[in-house]
């Protein structure tokens, strides 16, 4: 926590600032989340860190006084804030909140100046309290940005809390394999069946419901259950009463959050695959076991991308490169960055800045994928690492196989 | 929509506003979800609601313009916006959105002046965006109030979505009282026991969990399942890995959303029950019945928890007007309006405006209750109600029975 708040204060200083301030309405506010070393309940609460100092946490009501010591951090109580006098004579929420704010930053010795602003919350609420506080001298920088990027390398904590959900991850996966290698059919193209029933996309919905549910894990994205012709459209998430088939491509991609995500896809195939479908599978996964091999500190997530895009061109497949906006062959990014939001830093698109490079302490997935929805198949396969001190970790060591049999 | 449009320009021109704009992360945010008849899978999207005209809805991808065009809103199109070549022009988010904002309001035949502002965001891109349009000469006014206030009265779409997730509620309710039905117990204050394991409130909380997931609903403030000395404690969830036993209270109280939220509680007592919370669980049901019959156009909610403190006062338990902040005896408000948001208006506070007034197509709920954290028993029954053409009609008609027995 020490080198992300003097990155942080080092960010502050070239932007000209005294200090951030991030306005939330929920401890798990991603922003405010950050720089708390475990979960806590808190309803509206507020953020300061002064330049090269100390976080303060600042809450609204006594009875949050146990979570919020909780934290460790140093805290701003309602008692300190004058909050019950405020609240009494202060009916509207902006001004009420530009009271509380201002009483805040005098707290930690600061006086008007520029101040970074993250964080989120109402919108009037929020442009209606900072304009009040700018009157009396404070001037606001966007600081969304800096908070988000201070939070590439992952802390001890964050990395806890990912393995965590990838580790739910990784039981429903095997627990799709399981429903899938039981299923029966009757020949290429023909509709699975499981304990006499067809096996549709809301029985496999429901086994990563269940198995995320006794772990404590959500899904607030929703996930992609995709078969065939639906996972060669990869905003598709699939539909439920749709029944899965033999020779068919299934693309499952889960990504849960308990106190942070995790993401994760495999794609299957029960009975022989057509030979299109198979030889995307062994491109997608060469192309993974490459990326794996160049996940370096240093690389560049764009040069990644760019060779996977070659490969894949190769071997006769439009690109994103090759052609823009394609809908067929590789259509997306090869990764993104993985923690309190699904999608952080390091990103693989096109960079100038260190966000777009590969360092230690980064958790980000790598999921290269082929799509033909004329075709009707798809092929994505994702994992979820973590580039530690001795190098590439995959936090999602899960089979690559197509088919589940291989799964067992 | 009409009147409630209506009314959104009287609040303009009162605040004296030309217009609202409403910044949204998704098309989920509460404040701009009121304005659609449909739920739509959108993310950073927008509104904006001429004063006395029609609402346009801003979107930032064209991969979105069916779900968009869906709404059947006017519609500001990213080629309307010019978000391709913006978006090239301007990496970072507040300019990049200030721009689009201001063409959107251009668009919108609005000139420089006073607009109300509503929606949730990131703070800094809110405060960066609103700071370099007030440049231009455009007046901030906080307007997430007054949306809130908009949603007060129901729409029918909302009253559907409501009623969905309230039967959802009730299944789950019923599954409730059917596993305690089923468990057996050795007499007063032993554990109950079903299908040979000790039943804990986890095992409840995964019997609801799968209602609601087979339903689509979520549960994104927990639930509370609290037996005895823990439900004596409203803030209090329940401990997983408590095992319930004969002869206590078990408060459950159930908040799922589907696109609008539900809420019900109801007490359970497996057993015989002590003589003081029978007594007490009959002070609060005739509590709740008698509410039911003064939930009447023109009722303030502030009378009916007045009239509901008297009773329980008269009972000898304290109460928030006879000691206030008393944890013990009656200890909360009456009730809250439910929409999109779990708490909404009517409020059953002191209020001096209309908020604290029941009308015709109000949606709340009906929550007295005694607790008592020494003697380790809580009492709570939730009724959530509709105030319609045709008077009170209770969307959660469960029985309020404390023995599960009595439910079948």
């Amino acid at each position: 926590m020490r080198a992300r708040l003097d990155a942080l204060s080092a960010s502050l200083a070239e932007l000209g600032c005294e200090a951030l301030l991030v306005l939330a309405s929920s401890a798990q506010d991603t922003d405010l989340a950050s720089f708390l070393p475990a979960p806590a309940h808190l309803g509206d609460c507020f953020l300061v860190l002064p330049r090269g100092g100390e976080p303060r946490l600042g809450f609204m009501t006594p009875m949050e006084r146990e979570e919020a010591a909780a934290t460790g951090l140093a805290l701003l109580t309602p008692d300190n804030l004058d909050i019950s006098r405020l609240s009494s004579e202060l009916s509207e929420a902006a001004p009420f909140l530009a009271r509380v704010v201002g009483k805040a930053l005098d707290l930690c010795g600061l006086k008007p100046g520029r101040v970074a602003l993250a964080g989120h919350g109402p919108a009037g609420r929020i442009q209606g309290t900072c304009a009040l506080l700018a009157a009396e001298g404070w001037i606001w920088v966007p600081g969304n940005s800096l908070v988000f990027a201070s939070r590439k390398r992952k802390e001890a904590p964050e990395l806890a809390g990912i393995r965590e959900a990838a580790a739910g991850t990784c039981e429903a996966m095997r627990a799709v394999a399981g429903l899938l290698f039981a299923a029966s059919h009757d020949g290429a193209g023909s509709p699975l069946r499981l304990a006499g029933e067809p096996l549709t996309v809301a029985r496999v919905r429901a086994e990563v419901a269940r198995i995320f549910f006794a772990r404590g894990l959500e899904q607030p994205r929703g996930n992609i259950l995709a078969p065939a012709e639906e996972g060669a459209v990869p905003h598709n998430s699939g539909t439920p009463d749709r029944v899965l088939r033999a020779g068919e491509s299934f693309v499952v991609d889960i990504f849960p959050r308990g106190r942070l995500f995790a993401d994760c896809t495999r794609t299957f195939c029960v009975g022989e695959p057509p030979e299109a479908l198979a030889r995307g599978h062994d491109l997608v996964r060469s192309a993974v076991e490459e990326v794996h091999r160049r996940s370096v500190p240093g690389a560049r997530g764009w040069d990644l991308q760019e060779m996977v895009c070659a490969r894949f061109g190769e071997a006769g497949f439009p690109t994103p490169i090759s052609h823009p906006g394609t809908t067929r062959g590789y259509v997306h990014n090869l990764g993104h960055g993985v923690g309190f939001d699904l999608h952080e830093f390091p990103t693989f698109k096109k960079a100038s800045g260190g966000e777009g490079v590969l360092r230690e302490g980064d958790v980000f997935t790598i999921e290269p994928g082929l799509y033909e929805p004329e075709a009707g198949w798809a092929v994505r396969i994702e994992d979820l690492v973590h580039l530690g001190p001795d190098g590439l970790e995959s936090l999602t060591p899960l089979p690559y196989e197509l088919d589940p049999a291989g799964w067992r």
